[in-house]
This record gives structure tokens, sequence and C-alpha cells, in this order.
């Protein structure tokens, strides 16, 4: 046992540490077993540093200016030995935002956070513009006149700064902040209007995260919105945000080809606008296509010989079209659930085949046990708003995660265990993850494997949902044909078969050599099913800098975009006021895809 | 001098007389002075007893069941001898919050508000809807399904409960209520697209109040957001609003004549929509056109012969058509000095007409002096946020706001003497209201008399804007004619000549008798300026019944729209409820117009 502190009294000695620059004097400040998570404050890379040693590498091997100052505890509790406290500091470069886990007197996990960049804070609050020039001298031009030149110069007479290819949350939400922080950002999607990603899904489609976990960035949801926002509702309201947020937004525009030129540091990027093709020289180049975009079709012997509609689950129209008709969905993750519930709510026949074990959670158990304590109406009420939750739960190391993820799902097996037996008896095989810790760690792992139950389970149980596990073997003409031999009917197939790493959209948009070097997206190297190693920390190449100079991923669920959204914009941003931005360990390639 | 109570002492023993049921013994609880303002929490009116005699009046004149119980204090102050305190209370409908004014022991001022029908509250947080319907037993019918049924279906197949008419900010954040309390409401608004009544303004507007005093209801403007927002960009947030609060709202559509049948409880109202007659049977009418929308125009010998553009302030189109024209502006306050500062800008040639004082007030300084300490970054910082800035200004009874008012007008007076000596020096006739209570006042008794400076001052007081004081007496061919023969060559004219009272509005839409026996909206009776006695103390007609059943006025500035609506909102709810509300003083009828 170590000498007991409170986290205030260490991070005083942290602070004091820290000033005296000796590396050692800092790592002496923590434990066996530690982490220093870094949001960009100190090491321009989202790294989490693991054991003392690297601890030291990292102080080591950053610019001192860099190593947090000015350290300030400015909340502080404990629970079960372990003592927690916020922090504020800052550096050469940041302001920053701190949470401090001591054990024994010793630090266990710190996370350091950059809040905003010293020199160029957001102009919110009191630093607003004021709107109307007031005065004699002012412009005979009024705000209109300005924003409609603004949208009919860019990508025209005037360049982005950034292009985001990919108009759905992620992009706007991180257009949004890059307007903020006044980085000239142009996003383009290649849907008619904004929030068409979501009004193209699939009819019954509501968002399976509750709305605590869903705000936008500095537009929260009025306090009447519903808990699981409806699709359609969701297109409007991010059409909404993108006007009032004064977002450059090309609708009907997709990037063709993009080629980033090292001589002059900008990329040249072909856009089909309205049918008509432009070209762009943004200096930065953000994927935020998401994760959900590239389909992965299998490839089957039949498929050629099938006389049935077949189609990815992308590309669902909603089951009103099959009322009376027998169809096959190959899968048994969200969209499978989802599109089987759609089908038999419409008079369909849904046969789901389930090919391997999937994780399944109740949504009402999601909300209780996991996201609860963080993003619920009693956090809200208890004072923990979004953005709160969202550094607490970054916090927590991606290596003990599964640690912190594991009792609540225990206790969801417990609470829930008539539920899954009955799943269990309808013969549904089910898996909590590889190590049992649930859903989020699957979703980090590998974004696949799990359904959020919000009813189809219920229809599967008691075999409204016709539930069938095997492989497939080859089409027919009006079968699913599996390995075992069993011939499953079908009028129409739906592939509900999952995406492929981002990855695949550089490959797509700038060349296979350039996806090569950057390798795979997502994922933590957790040596799991599908999520080989080795161990990276962190998710591989998401909001951070990867092996090509000036290209980025964006994306994740609705709390990752708008927290991460956070860092990346502050990356942009230095990279464009030529702000130096040494990387500290940035990611080693591992896996092509 | 009385026994020294602090606040909370004060309310449990009002808490202890109330319970006491003897009204005298709540009555010994105030002083000599003293005013007890209710908003519909007890009277279902907007009513402000005053002096011991009329608040034991209004306790003997409403049901036992609406005076106050439960009541808690939940925070206190003090400051110069006056305890302050927030508190908490019910009765048999409402939950409710008051602030009160303790002096030498004895109440000063006390406000009840009502906050929730008890049976009836906001399906907000904790009750906000799911969204999504989980289980097996949910309809095929998505949300955009649903909604677009309504919005089919409403004024054809369904008819509002409540009928709006205007849909300018008042309009829509009213409607914006009644959406949550579940009433169903129509908008109708003559423009193409919600927010156009600030679009189609002059072209150089910005909001004047500054942005901490303009947010809407449930949905405050990001931090971000301009001081003074400009039209149009307000324009496209109000459009927003209209969309994500799912508003029933259609464009092009006037409605011209309005009558109701006491029998049947309805009203019969035609409406053309987009050219198209319909006719609906609301239930109640309420009349959101606006302070500003009846136009006065005066008429004056020679309009007949004169040969320029001669138009009301409001259908201004901008300065840029009058470049190097001789422009004569008719009047002297907020409208007049905008436009006469545009023309300036555009190379215009303007003469502002000033036929009486005028009140000027620097921007910059009634945010400082006047709203800031309830409406401004650093009150939000000390946290009172606007919702609570709108009970603080509600507590102080309009009898005794002058007083509070003055001593920051006497401040601005002194703070910027050099801007008013300039501006006196150029020949303009300034004034602080009839009793100097400056800008709030004269907007309350008579809604004009004011201009609140961004800048056209200093044109006046350097001769760019030529100043010139008399009474118009004709319009020549290419002049205006003052009394004392003075010519003003004008090539065209402007009448900046302000705004008829709201009930205009009744005149035209149902009758002026209807119009008569309702009578003058707006003021306070304060036998000031266009304002004639008898003391109302409280606003004539407006948010609260009148002597028309089932009409209703509501407008006013950002401010007053949000905060009184909230009362306008429940007292219509409970009506539709079936909710017994009888209330108590219904106002005289003094002035028609």
């Amino acid at each position: 046992m170590g000498e007991q502190l409170t986290a205030s009294q260490w991070l005083g000695r942290f602070g004091d540490a820290l000033a005296s620059g000796e590396v050692d004097r800092v790592t002496g400040l923590f434990g066996d077993e530690c982490y220093w998570r870094d949001l960009i404050s100190m090491t321009w890379n989202i790294h989490t540093s693991e054991g003392r040693e690297q601890v030291a590498d990292m102080l080591a091997g950053i610019e001192p200016g860099a190593w947090p100052t000015d350290i300030v505890a400015t909340s502080e509790s404990e629970a079960d030995g372990v003592h927690e406290a916020w922090f504020t500091f800052g550096n050469a470069t940041f302001t920053g935002k701190g949470l401090v886990r001591v054990r024994d007197g010793l630090a266990w996990t710190l996370l350091t956070s950059a809040q905003s960049l010293k020199d160029h804070p957001e102009p919110s609050g009191t630093r607003r513009p004021r709107g109307a020039e007031h005065g004699v001298n002012v412009s005979t031009e009024n705000w209109l006149d300005k924003r409609q030149q603004e949208v009919e110069s860019f990508g025209v007479d005037a360049e982005p700064y950034v292009l985001v290819v990919g108009g759905g949350q992620g992009g706007i939400g991180l257009a949004a902040r890059l307007k903020r922080l006044g980085v000239p950002t142009l996003v383009v999607d290649k849907y008619p209007r904004p929030g068409d990603q979501w009004r193209s899904r699939y009819h019954s489609l509501c968002l399976h995260d509750p709305v605590w976990y869903d705000h936008m960035p500095y537009l929260p949801f009025p306090d009447h919105w519903p808990v699981f926002t409806p699709k359609d509702k969701m297109g409007d309201w991010l059409e909404s945000y993108t006007k009032v947020m004064e977002l450059d937004y090309w609708s009907n525009s997709e990037a063709t080809s993009a080629t980033f030129d090292p001589e002059t540091g900008a990329w040249t990027v072909h856009v089909t606008r309205e049918g008509r093709e432009v070209v762009l020289h943004p200096a930065q180049l953000v994927l935020a296509t998401g994760m959900s975009g590239i389909a992965n079709v299998p490839t089957l012997p039949g498929q050629d010989v099938f006389q049935g509609d077949q189609h990815h689950s992308s590309k669902h129209p909603g089951g009103a079209r099959y009322a009376g008709k027998k169809v096959v969905v190959i899968g048994s993750n969200n969209s499978a659930h989802d599109i089987c519930a759609d089908l038999w709510q419409n008079g369909a026949e849904p046969t789901m085949l389930q090919r391997s074990s999937t994780h399944i959670v109740r949504s009402d158990s999601l909300m209780d046990q996991v996201l609860g304590p963080l993003y619920s109406e009693e956090a809200v009420a208890s004072g923990i708003d979004h953005d709160t939750a969202d550094l607490v739960f970054a916090s927590i190391p991606y290596k003990i995660l599964a640690d912190f993820q594991r009792p609540a799902f225990d206790a969801i097996r417990e609470q829930d265990k008539d539920f899954y037996a009955a799943l269990e008896a309808a013969g549904f095989d089910l898996d909590f993850g590889d190590d049992d810790s649930g859903l989020f760690l699957k979703y980090l792992r590998r974004g696949s494997g799990y359904y959020i139950d919000i009813g189809a389970s219920e229809l599967v149980a008691k075999g409204a949902i016709r539930l069938v596990r095997g492989q497939v073997d080859h089409l027919a003409e009006h079968a699913v044909v599996l390995t075992d031999g069993t011939e499953l009917e079908a009028d129409a197939v739906v592939y509900a078969t999952g995406y492929g790493s981002m990855n695949g959209w550089a490959a797509r948009l700038i060349s296979q050599d350039v996806a090569d070097a950057v390798g795979k997206c997502w994922g933590l190297g957790s040596d799991t099913t599908k999520d080989p190693g080795p161990w990276q920390g962190e998710l591989r190449n998401m909001w951070k800098p990867t092996r090509q100079d000036n290209l980025w991923f964006h994306g994740g669920n609705l709390h990752q975009s708008r927290h991460y959204s956070r860092y990346l914009a502050m990356q942009l941003k230095a990279r464009m006021e030529g702000i130096d931005t040494p990387v500290y360990a940035l990611a080693e390639t591992h896996h092509l895809a």
C-alpha cells in the first residue's frame, strides 16, 4: 500500500514534478498499472501511454513546451478507494481539461484533453460576434449579401482548406466545429438534401441509442426530443442544423478522385456537383463517409440464377412490397433484426439466417445498466451534461474498458435471463463478446456482431421470425441452399452482411497504395474475433494523423462523432494556422483492411 | 420599523397564514406599499393587486383551491434591507414558482407564476416520448407517415383547437408551447415562408435587442450566435424552428374574416390558403399579428400631388434605389433612424423630420446599464439563464417599474453626456420619457417614441442626416412643406409614423363591435403621453382573457413573446381540457384604440 493521497493532493505533486522537468519524478507518481491518455494536448495525437515506461517515453519524446502546466483541481471525489479529480491545465499551445484516478497514492488513469487552442479560441460566449456593425462606417452589404457571396464563391473563386467527403452527422458536426474555428470547410455529399443519409434507410428505423447520447455539437436537442429519434426526424434535424450553422454543404455531389501533391501540400479532388465536374484543391481531406459506407455483399454461387430481388440491407426498401412473400435475410445483427421485424409487420414471411453467434442486449437494459450513469435524464439532473459524460467515458483507457463494462453486462444477463433463455430455446446462438465484455467493446473492436433489441428478439423467440443457423452454399432459382443441404424458400434475399473497413473509401477515392499505407481503420488490436492484434490502445486511424499526410478519417456513432470532432477540428485548425504540430507515436500499419 | 425577517422566514409565516384560510392573517404580512402580481396561477389572469385592500379582495374573490399551498423557499438573498427569496408552491391546479421581496418584515412585492398544469405537465425530460415503438405490436406507420397525415388532414379533416393568426416569432413561439402541451394548433401567415416577416424588412435591419434577450422557447440560440441577429439570419432560424418543432404552419395564407358563435363556442374563420378558400372552426382565436402590424399612414393634403415615391417605413425597399436622391423621412423613432442611415450609406440625401421629442439611448449603454444585470454573458455566467431573468423582470410590478428603471437611465445620461450634447447641438429634441424613466417604460406605455442608437445618431449629430423639426402642412409636387412654411425638397417621402393598436386587427378580421368591446391593446394606463388612464397595472389585453370570449392577443418583443406565451399556452390548454378557469378581475374597457 502506498501513501493515501486525495486526487487533488496528487495533482499538486504532479504539478511540482512536471515543473521540475524531471521525467523520473513524474513517473514516480504513477502506479505499476497506469495509463495516460492524451487527446492531442501533448502528443498532437490520440494516444494512450500504458505503464510507467511508456509514460516516460512520451514525456521524453514530446517538446518541453507540451508538458502540462498550471494544473488546478476543480472537483474531486472518492469511491472504493479510488480518488478521482477533474482539473484544468495549460501548456504552450492549449488550455485543457483532465481527469485523474488515484489508487494508493499513485495515478492509475490520467486523461489530458485539449479544450481550446490558446491563440485561437472559439468565438463563443463573450467572444461571440456582434452581428450588426454599429456606427457610421458600415458596409452596405448585410449578412445575407455576404453569406450568399460566400456560398457562391466557395469552390469556385475560393478554395476550402478542408474538404469533408460525406455529409452525415459526422461530416456536418465536424464542419460546424471548423466553421466556429474559422477554417474554410466544404462538405460534399451524394444525396439531394442533408439528412437523406438517414431518410434513405429502411422505413422503420429509429436511432438505437437514446437522445442523451446523440446530441450534435453546440446545439443540443430540445428537452422534449424523443428518446429514440425516428430516422426522418433525424434527417430534418440535420438539415436544419446545416442551415442554421451556415455550413458550406454541396448536395448531389460526389468526390470521384483525389490525389495528394507533397510538393504543394494540397489535394486535387474531382467532384461531380449536380452533374458538373468541379476540381478542388483543399489542403486537408477528411473521409467522413461512415463506418456503414461500403457494403459487404458476399459473392455466392447462384446469385445469377436466383429469380427474386436480392440486395444489401442498406438498399432495403421496407417490408411493404414483400407482403405474403418469403424473404431470407442473411445475417443476425442490427439490420437483420430490424429488417426481419419490418417484414413481419408488413405481412411477409422472414427467415433470419444466423451464421455466427451474436450479442443481443435489450435497449432498456442497455440504457439502465450501461449508458444510464452517463447518458440519461438522471445523469443530466445530477449535473453530468453530455460534454462531461464524453470526457468521463474518454478517461477510461481502452485496455481496461472491458473490465469496466463486464459487470454491467453480467447484471444484464442475470436481470434478463428469461429473455435470453427464450432466445436460446428458439435456437439463437448468443454471445457477450469473446471476453463477455458486451456491446460497446464489440462495437469498438469490430463494429459488428450485435443487436440492440427493440422488439425483434421477441419475434424470433416466438417463431414469428423464423430462425435458421447455418452457412450459405449457393442460391437456387427460388431458394437459399445451406451447406447442410437445407433449402430455404425465398422470393427475395437481403444481405445483412455488414460493411467493409473505412479505408476502402481511401482505395476507391485515392488509390489502393494510399489505402494500404494507411491500413485498416477502426478496431483496437484486441486479438479478438475480427480485431487482429497487435494491441493499439486506440482506434486505428480515427480522428488522428494517419500514414498519409493530410488525410483523416472521421466517423463513429453520434457520441463519438460529437466528441472526437472537437480534437480533429483543432488538429486541422492548427495546421491551417501554421502552428507546429509534431505528432508523437504515429501508429504503425499492421493490417491492410 | 417592523420586525426583521428573512424572506424565507416570511414565507414560513405566509404559508401558515394561507393554510389558516384567513384573509386578514395573510394581508397582515404585507406592507403598506405592497404588490402581488399573479401570472394565471390563482387568477386565471395576468393581474397585479396593489395594496393590502386589493390583495384581500383577490384572496376573497378566487376559489379557495386557488390559494397557494406547499410553499418552499429555494434560495434567498439580501441587499439594501430588501430580503428576497425564490420559492415553489402549488395549488389545486398548478405547480408554480414565486419571488418575494420583504422589507421590515413585511412583503413589498410578491410574484406568483404558474409553471405547469398539475394534470397536464409538458412531456419533457423524464416525460419525453420514446419516439420508437419497441416490441412486437408496433404500427407499420413510421414518424414521417404520421406527421404527413397530420399535416395533410389539419384544417381539412381535423379542426385546430387554436388558430393563431400571424406566424412571426410570437405566433410560432406560442405554437411551439401549444404543441408540447398537445393542443392542436394551426398558424396561418401571409408570407411565403416562415421568417419572411423579418426577411421582408429593410436591408440593414438587425435585432436591436441582444441575443440573451431574444431566445425562443425550448431551443436557445447556440452560444456563438451574434449579439445582434441580422434579419435574414433570424428569418432562417425561425424557419428551421418551425420545422424542427413540427409546427402546423400554413404559409401564403391570410385569415379574411372571423365570427364567434357563443352557442357552439367556436369561431368560423375564412382563410385564403395559397389562393384557395378554407373555412376553419377553431375554439380559440389568437391574434399574433404583431404590434407593428397595422401601419399608421397620416393623411396629408397634397399626397395626390407629390410626384415621387411615398410609402410607410414598413414598405421601405432599402436605400440602394435612392442614390443621389433627396428623401424626407417623417418621424424620428427607430425606423426613421435606421432608414435615414441606410439612405445615407447608399448615397442618398436623407432629411429626418422630427415632429416631437424622442428618447435616444445608445445600444451599448442599454446593454451595460439596463439589460446587463439580467440578459448578458455575465448574467449567464452567474447562473441567471433567460427563464430566470424573465421571472425576475416579471416580479417588478409595473407601478414601481419606473422607479427601478430611472437610476439606470440617469447613469446613462451622465455617462453619455457628450453624445447627448452633440445631438442637442444638432437641434435634436431629446427626452427620457415623461418621468425620465427611459426606454422600457416608453415601450410599455406607448410602444413608440424612441431610438436605440446603433450609429445613426452620430450621422444626425454631424449633419450627414439632415435634421429638421416641425409639423407637415402639406406635400407639394417635389417637396414636403411644413406649417412654418419651410419647404423640404423631396424625391421620395417615407412615413416612419408607426403603427396602430393591435385591436385594429380585431376590427379588420372580426368586427368593429368586437374591437370596441375589447378596446385598446398595450399600454398601462399610466396617464403619460399616448397612454391615457385610468391605471391598469398590466398591459391591456395582452396574453390574458379579453372582453371577447375565446379571443386572445399575443405579441411584444422576443423576451415578452417568449415569457408570456407560457401563460397564454396554459390558459388555452386548460380550456381545451375543460378545466374550470374562473377569471378574476377581467379588465374594463376604457379606450377603444
